[in-house]
């Protein structure tokens, strides 16, 4: 029973890292889309979103089956109830990088940003990417260090969006009103992709400490 | 054991209840701040969203207690990891009613909004609340029209929102840059607000059909 609990769990497991890693290529390309304007790459990221549903919903099954056939009680029940979540926030870090390759078909073939944005973007896009792939590690380990560290790059996020919002709201904006909401609501999706990506990785390595209450996990909605 | 187990989880659906009710007075005050440019209220729904986080810890604490001891299978079991989802869905609301709070603390004494705005955003308010109330009967009754009502009401609410967006995006919108970003933030705060509700009442109302998949939910993140 323990053996069998374990190699189920190790399949929950495996999903969800498959899924990090899909989250984390769909925000390479939807930045990458927004960066070189690219209308059949931000297509791509939109129709791909479906594989990230897909594997959800089988990490969901497996995950009630290790419930109604395992019925696991204390740290292991914790563990399978953060694998519930964290499902749900790497579906929602998949939606936000939809909504960025949206945004840049939305506007085609004017490009989203103005140019002296670009290497802000390209920043966040980069960060973003790593953080999907450190909440990856972060669900194989259990790493409560390295949970931390995910905490802290996403300050780098966080940081970039603060930055992205003061140069827009500055009365020396030259780029009009309709680029800055278009500026305002990406810059969001990329901290939003990166506190689903702390929230993620903090309840999934805080079962560990067996704290039924999460530490605060970011801002969410 | 079926008398206790439909005990406890009347017991996690009164929580999850009660956690509508008070994101629903949350989105109640935090609109009328932002109507009347009233600090103390923003003020005071801010500090009251740690009662949605206290609500929701307990919510889960039960949902644990009640897998752990009584391990339900089925439909059962499905009931139970509905309301796990649902208190994440709630506590979301909550945190979203705080950033219009938020909004205004950060814009005051200065209105966010221009006056002719404000009839559209008593209206967004206006029907959140609805929905937050809707989503309540639907845990209480898991009722399949309900929840397809909802979906239709938070229709209204994306309809609303897309119209600010056309017109803050609009070649003679007068009110400059920083109060453009501001009016579509905060119309996709309670854009969000309702996405989160229809995902709750679709999630809890769908556990009654057995698919294991919930239907599409909304758009999410």
């Amino acid at each position: 029973m323990r053996d069998s609990f374990r190699r189920e769990l190790d399949g929950v497991a495996d999903r969800l890292v498959g899924m990090c890693e899909l989250v984390g290529a769909a925000m390479r390309g939807a930045t990458m889309a927004l960066l070189d304007n690219d209308l059949v790459l931000a297509e791509k990221v939109i129709h791909d979103d479906n594989r990230v549903d897909v594997a959800r919903a089988d990490c969901e099954e497996r995950a009630h089956a290790l419930l109604a056939l395992q019925a696991p009680v204390a740290r292991d029940l914790r563990v399978v109830i953060a694998a519930v979540h964290a499902a749900d926030s790497v579906e929602r870090m998949g939606d936000l990088a939809v909504h960025v390759a949206r945004t840049t078909r939305r506007r085609h073939p004017n490009p989203v940003l103005p140019t002296e944005l670009r290497g802000r973007f390209a920043n966040l896009g980069q960060i973003c990417v790593t953080l999907a792939d450190t909440a990856a590690q972060v669900i194989r380990t259990r790493d409560l260090v390295l949970a931390a560290e995910l905490a802290d790059t996403d300050n780098t996020v966080n940081a970039l969006h603060s930055g992205l919002m003061a140069t827009l709201m500055s009365p020396d904006w030259p780029h009009g009103v309709a680029t800055a909401v278009d500026v305002s609501q990406l810059s969001r999706f990329y901290e939003r992709f990166g506190d689903h990506a702390v929230s993620l990785a903090r309840r999934t390595a805080y079962v560990v400490t067996g704290d039924p209450r999460p530490p605060h996990l970011g801002r969410a909605a």
